[in-house]
Order: structure tokens, then C-alpha cells, then sequence
């Protein structure tokens, strides 16, 4: 088994995805992470498994002793919450999947207050959190600083593990694992993921969501996708280069109510104006007519589904949200239970939670 | 029995508070707020149940085991502070409320730390948090607001509770709860409150805690309001209608010696000068009369008592602080408890907790 | 015994420290403070039992019966983090170190967010707070202030315990506690610490690090204390004194190689430019001299050790950090633990935990 404190920075820094994911994994060799740095790590099987842990844990969370059996799993173990970059969602989603799980938690979330100030490096900082807490779970604007310290705590006395919050504009896995849970659970029984069709619309040059996504979906078999976008906004070719690599169907056009028409899910997102290069650069933009509404809900199938990462401004109308094929606020819900799963599996405790008597 | 549910905002919105609080208890039926958000909710009786539920949690809480018992009552549950208005002792003061019954809490402080920043509605927001928890505390500047949050989640497929925590300048409902469960508790073995004097001081033109004690205090018998302040701060004719359609007796005037000579609770307040039209507004105003010190306490009977909702300046001289009869620092413990009572019962521990061998 | 209530604050606060430590202590008279405030209040047997009990406390939390048997120790009690001086580290350490007792914690981080903007006395916020919860831990620029507040609460109603985590520019105890179970951990099994010689080097005029470490290295035995630094920043005359009073070996001059050849520890420290009276002050000084290196890493003894209270610059290049004799990381963790025995200490833990069967 590849090891993290065997390798150097440099050479591990310099391999693929796919090189590097066995360096992430746990020790125990049940294929589960250990860090958890970007969506590449999850192959069809751990998905899977993941999911039918957060099923799990959702089940026996609903009764009380259930729910005192899980906070009694990582009762005595502290977790640190490191997030540099502004956000209150996913901070809490994953703050209550520790809570639910009896993780202790503690927070730096400026770095204003923390000792960078005082002219600390980012690698001091990380193992100073290391000194007191069992796991980190840490967002930054930096793209590779998660794996960077991921390898420095590796390589320390107190090698514990990392959870990839978002880091720089392309990986926030733990996103697009609560996607996949999200599908899995709507389609669970009405014969799953396989041979489905998922349109994205909205800003999918800029989302790392809908790039995770698109990739853990070529898991599956036979999904088309399609791409739906002003221009200006349209997938990435690095995208699309894997989807053709792979052989998988996909779509690239701007009629939202076309790709309503012809799938299971539809993924709307936000115009992710906060990345714009120019102030207003946006603004610009014609983005009219990749919202959904009242006349796109009429075109939905009635088994599709609608999906939104969230926060929305105006793609999704609000009178959309009390139809039943609204899965968007379940969807971050599920956010919840599928770090709570992962937390879980990273501490080995995946085989003893899916046996309990719960 | 009237449900949340099933009745439209704009209709429920329109009601007056006595025909929305049937649509705010409890399903179960025992008259309990499910959501919190005025004090006129509590009568008599369900103020008294809830006085007896904080004595009964404060006396369990003496042991260790009685401690233990109590932080497993929730234990398995979250609650969500949302305080977009800074407060440090109301935030604090339900903090360890949710702690003393093992309810795990997280928090948003600053709307600039939370997704609002990116264009997300209050709605939104609020339907966010209740993904992750199973209470959701709020204080807010906009009046309505806790109302509006508490029809939207019962009307969603999460439709957990809302305690209001301060919203806008009129309701508060905790702090009206803690003052009168402090003057239950001073007056617990001297017969009660009914038949009272209480004088109100200081700031009464802009403190929602004088308006909603005033108001609860007409649920006892023959309990007489005293409101002394300068003319430009005196009551609102509001208060004074309401007292006067009850036929409470009641007095307006601007000698508090004379008040304190005449009271079983002196109830002092600070200047609230943050509620300015304009800068220094307050300033103006001549309130060296409305301060309670040495000569006030030499006048104060035996058996009476001292309150201040704090925080205070100089109303309230620092010498009368070891005085047995100053009562507000127990007034601000007590808040914390009948909290702690507050959630309890929200969550149908009023009987079991009452019931328990502690 | 002497006791905080039955003495003024005037005539308690014109005591020397040596004077004031019994009023300090918890009334069982076992020696341990009741309120810690200045690292004088330990001497070398308060000094061997705390460090055996974070021993002891490091040991049982090793396996998850023992870290469980730890939470319950201090559950149902609750401890205020109030620390109106930046800091993370401080913060986190103690905030882990409660949370492995079972302490519910909670915080007020910023004055601005508290009731002071709303002009309440430190006094005031102190007793509020003293309202909520079983212990206060607080970090504050003003020298002193911990110390009041510990003399207010002790003759208020609720008397509970002050933990100082450092205050103005003087004292931090629980820092002082940390560097000393640092040197006893790393000289365990070789002879203790008697006799032994450690330097200090860098900013000895500014830091109270040094201040407190030096004074508590007087507890032992034979022990050299070597000042190394650039003139304008070397060790205040008072600590030389103090030295000088007990006759105790020292040496001043600012050769880092010579002192490294010499000592067993070698305690680096950062530049506190932070301090500076004009800003770029201490930028004019000379410091390339005072850092360690490869090369002062090749003059150590092979049982000598490095400490560094940290954050750091560049003062211990980052090539030192995987040797065995590195300490500064394990010493960041120490504190956590030596701080859970304070805690544990101050509620009257320290016999049953140091008896107990894990």
C-alpha cells in the first residue's frame, strides 16, 4: 500500500489523481479515504457504500437511543473547523455532522483572529490545530493547500486526518458526494442512477459543483448529460474532454426547457458573480432565460427531480418549492448525513454502524 | 385545534395576537408555545406551569446526576442560534440553556458571514438552518420577522420550532418570562405577586421588557404599575390602554422616591440612546432623578426587590449590589432557567421532567 | 485559612504575590488554586502534581472507556472563554482542554459584540458572564483585571472560579505550566530537571513567557538560566533579581552557539514587534544572530531539546522540525493537556482522577 509519509512533496504533488488516491486512503485498506481531498477518490463502490451509510445513520438517528449510539461514536474525539473563506452552510452542515456523531468542535474561521497575523506560515497554523484535535476540516481560496497540509500532517508525530471543505475554484468533494446521495435517495427505488439524463444550467464555467458532479457521474452507467448556458458561462472544455474520453453521451445547447423535457434531474445554479474578473462582468450577461419556473416545472417529468447546491437568488422561482419533485432543500439535509457518513468512515467505525442493532 | 399549516400567511398575518396564539402551541394540546414569539402567549396558568418547570430544572441541576439527567433530555438534538442584531448576554444566557439540556447549538452571528452576502433571501436563510437543526433560535432588527420564519418551516417539509429572542423593538418574549419568574421567586413564600405594586423606571418610551412585563403583570390580581420617567421617555399610550381596558390601577408620574416608598419591585432601565432619531437625542434629556442609589435603597421596604433587565450605566449604584434585596444579577441567572424550561416544554419535556426522581 | 471575602480589595491588592497566593487557594486546602492568576502561585510540588495529573489525564484518554470516563468529569458544568485580546491558539488549547472534561464551552471574543457598547463596566460583563456558567477563562490586555474580577466574584454570590490566560503584559500562567511540563516530560527518565542549564534566546525583554518561565525554574535544583538576545531586547534587570535573590546560576551575552553547546533546552522565542513603541522599531535591530538552525541543530547535545512558545517566524528554521529534539510542536499539545489538569484541579478532581481505575 502507498503511503503519505513515504513520499516526498515534490513527488507526490507532481502525480495524477488517480496516482495520488491511493496515498489518501486509509491504512486498514478498505479503500475509504483517510483524507479526503477531491471527488476523484470515490469510485462508483465507495460512493455506494458511503450512501448506504448515510442511509444508515439517518435511520438510526430518528429514534433516541439511536441518536445516543451515534453521538456516543466519536464522543471523546475533537475536531477543528479551519475556514478561511466565507461560508456559513457548508460550516454548519459539516459542524452538525460532527455534533451528530459527538465530535467534539472548535473554529477558526478568519484568519484575521488566528496567528497569521503574527507572521505564521499556513503549514505552523495547521499543525498547531493538529496539537489539539483528532481531524481537520478546513476551507481556503488556495487551490492544493488541503492536500498540501494533508501531506504535511503525514509526515508529522500527529499524522491525523483531512476533510476538504473547498479549496481554490475546483474541488469541494464532500458537494458533490450530498449530489450523488441526493440522486441515489430520489431514484432509489425507481431503479437508480444508471441510464438517467441530468441537465446543469446556470454558471457552469465557474462552479467546482458542477464539475465534482459531472465527473462522479461518469461512475454510473450509460448517464447523459447535458450542458445548458449563455455562452459566456458554458461547461469547460477540460470537462467535456472527460466525458468524450470516457464515451459518455452528453449535450451542449442553451434551451433550458428542451433539457426539462428530456430529463430526470435539473441541476440549477447560481451565476457565480463573486469570481467575475471585472466588477459587473456578469451583469452583462443574458441570463434570462436559464431560470426555472412555473412553465419548466409544467415540463418536468413526474418522477424528475430539481436540484439547486443553494444559496439561489432568482434561477428557481419560489413557488416551485413546495412541489414535491423540489429536492433542493432535502438535498442540503443530505448534505448532513453524507458527512456525517464519511466522518464516520474515516474513524473506521462504516462496518460497526451498518451491523448495529439500530 | 388551529394549525399553522393550514392557513395562509396573508390571512394569519392579519389576525390579532389573541386569535394567532391557538395556531403557535403545541400539538399535543397542553397549551405550550411550539413556536415562541410573543409574550402574550402566556396566561396565568401556562406562566405559572412554566415558573414551576424552571424551580424544578434549577433544583435538579444541584447534583451531578441531576445534571447528567438533565443533558440527556436532549441529547441528540441541535438547535441553531441565528442573532443577526449583536447581543452578548441574550445569546449566552439561551446558549447555555440549550447546554444544560444536552442540546448541541451552533450559530450564525453576522449576516455578512452567512449566505445573505451572496444574494440569498431571509426565507432562504431560515429554511437553510432548520436542515440541520431541530430548533431554531432568532433575534432580528425587523419586526415580523420570527413570525414570518415560524409560519414558513410549518409550512415546509421541516417544520421545527422558533424562539424568539428579540425582534424588532417590540417583543421579546423571554426577557417578560425571566422578570416574571424572578418576581415568582422573590415572592414565592410572601404570598405571590397578586396584589403588588411594581414601579417601572427610566427609558419606558423605547424598552419592549417594560412593555411586555406590563402587560403580563395584568395576569395577576390587583397588581399596581407605577411608571416613573421623564416626560419625553414616559410609557406609551398603548401600555396605558391596555391597562386601562383591563381596569389595572396605574400611576404616571417622575418622583421615584416616592415610587419606591410605594413598591414591592423597583424596575429600573438604562437610556436606551441606541433607539436615537438623532445623535445625542437622549443627551439632552435630565435623568440624573431616574437613578437608584444609596438614598432610594435607604427608602426601599424590607421585603422589596430591585430589577434591571441589564445591561446598566449608572441607573443603578454600584453600592446597592451586595444589598440582599438588588435582584438583578439572580434576574439574569434566572433568565438561563426559564429558558432552559422554555425549550424543555417546547420539546414535551414539561411532565417527564416535572415527573423525575431528582 | 485566608479567604477573597473577607478581605477588601484595596488592602488585597497592596499584597505582594507571595502574600496574596493564599487567598488564591481552594478552601479544601489541598494547596491547588481556587483561582489562577500568576504563575507564582506554583511551587515545585504544585508544580510535580499537576504535571502527574496531566500524565495521568494523557494516559486514560489514550483509549475511548478512559476518554469517556474523562467527559463525564466535568459534565454539567459549563466554562466562559472570554477573551478580549486576539488570540488562537490560547483560545483553542483551553477550549480543548475543557471539552476533554466534559466542559460545555462558550465564548465572547470581541468586546464589541458584548454589552460594553452598550456601557457596561468590565465589572458588570465579568458578573453577567459569572451568571451563566461554573468557571471563567479570560485573556485581556489590561494588567490586573483578572485579578479584580477574581476578588468581585469571590464576594458576589456566585464565587466561581477565574482562569487567567494571559493579562496585559505580565502574566500568563498556564503558558508558564505548559514550558515546565515540557521539561519535565523531556527529562523523565534522564534525572529530571535539576541541575539541568536552559537558554533563552530572542525577545527576553517583551515576552512574559520567559518572565514566568525563569521565575519557575527557581523551584529547582542547580538549574543555569543562559539570557540570550540583542541588547536592546535582553532580559529585564527585575528578572535578573530575582535570580540574583536566590541565587540562582545565570549567565547574559548574546553568542546563540556557545549557549546552545551549553544547554539541555534551548527556548527560542519571536520577535514581539507587536509591542513596538514606534512602529518599525524593532525591525532596526540586529536579530539574524539569534535564530537556530542547521548548524546550531548540529552543536546540540544529543538529549537536549528545542522549545519555542510559537507562533514563530523564522526564528527555528523549518528544517529543524522532524528532528527527535524538536519540542515545540509536543509542547503545543502539553499545554492543552497541563491546562485540562489545572481545570480538573480547580473543581476538585485531581485526587479521584489520579486514583481512578483506567
Amino acid at each position: 500500500m502507498a503511503r503519505l509519509n513515504e513520499i516526498g512533496w515534490e513527488e507526490f504533488s507532481k502525480l495524477d489523481l488517480e496516482a495520488k488516491r491511493p496515498y489518501l486512503e486509509r491504512e486498514e485498506g478498505d479503500g475509504m479515504p483517510y483524507h479526503t481531498l477531491f471527488a476523484q477518490q470515490f469510485d462508483r463502490r465507495l460512493l455506494e457504500r458511503l450512501c448506504a451509510l448515510a442511509n444508515r445513520i439517518r435511520f438510526i438517528n430518528k429514534s433516541k437511543e439511536g441518536a445516543l449510539y451515534l453521538k456516543n461514536i466519536l464522543a471523546g474525539r475533537r475536531a477543528m473547523l479551519y475556514f478561511s473563506q466565507p461560508s456559513s452552510r457548508t460550516f454548519l452542515s459539516h459542524q452538525n455532522a460532527c455534533q451528530i456523531l459527538g465530535l467534539n468542535t472548535c473554529s477558526v474561521r478568519d484568519a484575521a483572529t488566528s496567528s497569521e497575523a503574527k507572521g505564521e506560515s499556513k503549514t505552523d497554523t495547521v499543525r498547531t490545530f493538529s496539537s489539539y484535535v483528532d481531524l481537520i476540516i478546513m476551507r481556503c481560496p488556495e487551490k492544493g493547500l488541503a492536500e498540501q497540509m494533508a501531506w504535511e500532517l503525514s509526515n508529522s508525530e500527529r499524522p491525523i486526518p483531512i476533510l476538504n471543505a473547498g479549496s481554490g475554484k475546483d474541488q469541494h468533494p464532500t458537494q458533490a458526494l450530498l449530489d450523488i446521495y441526493t440522486l441515489l435517495r430520489s431514484f432509489e427505488t425507481k431503479g437508480g442512477i444508471d441510464g438517467r439524463t441530468v441537465a446543469f444550467c446556470g454558471d457552469l464555467m465557474r462552479g467546482r459543483t458542477v464539475r465534482s458532479l459531472s465527473y462522479l457521474l461518469t461512475n454510473f452507467s450509460d448517464v447523459k448529460q447535458i450542458f445548458v448556458a449563455p455562452k459566456e458561462l458554458q461547461v469547460p472544455d477540460d470537462v467535456i474532454a472527460i466525458l468524450e474520453s470516457k464515451g459518455v453521451r452528453y449535450e451542449v445547447h442553451d434551451d433550458l426547457r428542451e433539457a426539462v423535457k428530456a430529463s430526470d434531474a435539473v441541476y440549477m445554479t447560481r451565476i457565480q458573480d463573486e469570481w467575475d474578473a471585472s466588477k459587473g462582468e456578469s451583469a452583462k450577461i443574458d441570463t434570462s432565460r436559464f431560470k426555472f419556473g412555473a412553465e419548466e416545472l409544467a415540463l418536468l417529468g413526474p418522477d424528475a427531480i430539481i436540484m439547486h447546491p443553494l444559496p439561489r437568488r432568482d434561477e428557481i422561482a419560489t413557488c416551485c418549492d413546495h412541489d414535491p419533485r423540489a429536492m433542493y432543500w432535502r438535498q442540503m439535509r443530505n448534505g448532513m448525513w453524507i458527512r456525517a457518513a464519511l466522518i464516520a468512515s474515516v474513524f473506521g467505525f462504516e462496518k460497526s454502524v451498518m451491523g448495529c442493532g439500530y
